[in-house]
């Protein structure tokens, strides 16, 4: 069976993505951390490893991409766009005429917020620290109903009262799977890199941006970010349409390998789109 | 009197920062959301709004980025690098070896995570809405402790037990000051753009590098976003040295226009590195 690790507890958003990424039966490594995800990877507790990498509100999951530039050796596998769909869920029995408080995370509470000012206006939303404790504190609590994936509901015993609660459409995550080692080429793939800069190099972009154009490579993603290493030290994180395998793809990158003080590949994978 | 919308309750790190700006005396307009401190400003319900606009540990914040790009006519008046220094407080008496348990809003106990383990290990950590509503709830609970800001300590009547107890350091949040109208230059600016692209145009990043490569401008960051309006369309946000009044920063902006489907300057205002 495949072990695999992601954020915990049972019932989160990470949790519906490892479903949904497919893998059959897996047994699951519950981590409290990203990094610790990744590490639980690396050493061989789990064969694969599950972490958000943007969401469409909240923006890039900057701990999931340094991880992947500077402390691991892990590859993402592959990748899958999620849904963030919310479920107003409570114990067996209660009707939304009964709830007297919701318990939410701050920021399933905060995009939910309109819908329970129309739905349950005045009742006090408690914290909890994830969805998941969320619904099971819900469950445990009379006249209480929590914010959450439907999954949790399914776990904990919990029945849902409402579905798509959540303020805004078109709110998704996308998540990574990550293990050892490239995929091979499916014909639609997508690859992600970490590109780090010499020092004092301002027209470095300009170039890289040159060497996918000659190749006739699309970028998908383009984004800055200091080094954390050395002030003032820049690197970008581009996301392409190819696979490293292919001979263009290949050519640009031998190119800047000869150019810049690092590329380093974060993985070859089926694009999700 | 100033009158200055920003996250609230009172105490939270989006106070520090306004008070960091240094305003003189300000009145405060809580809001619950960036949206929120956005439309109170263009409603005139305040002069001025503080949002935070990129985290070193958690990345930009996509919901500030959108609005300046979107929704808003705003343009930012001046950035502000603050650390996130997190304190552990109680109310007045109470001693590290009192407290039996910690309140803590879920992203401020994740990042405190290591010092707890090690000073308080055992202690149910308890979810709270905010770093204000954390320390409120603490001072009202015998033997509970609540991680915040030093001055959510100060305005709740609590005391400081330790400071500094994040496990990394650097983590540093940029907030940005919004209002009406462009800052007149001061001789070290910067200037952020959001630059719409044509359809279907692949080269098109490659020339606006070039537009200021050759008008000699450094860019200080660049990421690309779905523009969210129509699927497949991308935009870009740019930060470059320099000032709109600037004559190479006009043509390039100039040269831009002419070709894109739109550039909007959200700001030109003194760099704060």
């Amino acid at each position: 069976m495949t072990k695999v690790a992601f954020l915990g507890p049972a019932g989160t958003f990470s949790e519906v993505a490892v479903n949904s990424f497919g893998l059959g039966e897996v047994e699951s490594l519950l981590c409290t951390t990203i990094p610790e995800v990744f590490e639980s990877v690396e050493r061989g507790k789990a064969d694969l490893g599950v972490v958000p990498i943007e969401n469409s509100i909240e923006g890039s999951v900057a701990a999931t991409l340094d991880a992947l530039a500077f402390d691991t050796s892990l590859e993402i596998q592959r990748e899958l766009v999620l849904d963030i769909r919310f479920s107003l869920v409570a114990s067996p029995g209660t009707s939304l005429a009964d709830v007297r408080e919701v318990v939410a995370h701050p920021q399933a509470g905060g995009q939910c917020r309109r819908w329970l000012e129309r739905h349950l206006p005045g009742r006090p939303v408690v914290a909890a620290n994830s969805n998941a404790e969320a619904v099971e504190t819900a469950v445990a609590t009379p006249n209480a109903a929590a914010i959450g994936p439907a999954l949790a509901a399914e776990i904990y015993g919990a029945e849902v009262l409402e579905e798509g609660i959540q303020d805004y459409a078109g709110n998704q995550t996308r998540f990574v799977l990550v293990g050892r080692g490239i995929q091979a080429p499916t014909g639609h793939d997508k690859t992600s890199l970490a590109l780090f800069m010499k020092r004092d190099k301002p027209g470095a972009l300009l170039m890289i941006l040159s060497e996918f154009a000659y190749a006739d490579i699309n970028l998908t993603k383009i984004q800055s970010r200091p080094t954390k290493r050395q002030l003032g030290d820049y690197m970008f994180f581009v996301d392409l349409e190819g696979h490293i395998e292919d001979p263009a793809v290949r050519l640009a990158l031998d190119c800047l390998r000869l150019k810049l003080r690092e590329v380093k590949v974060l993985g070859s994978y089926p694009n999700a789109r």
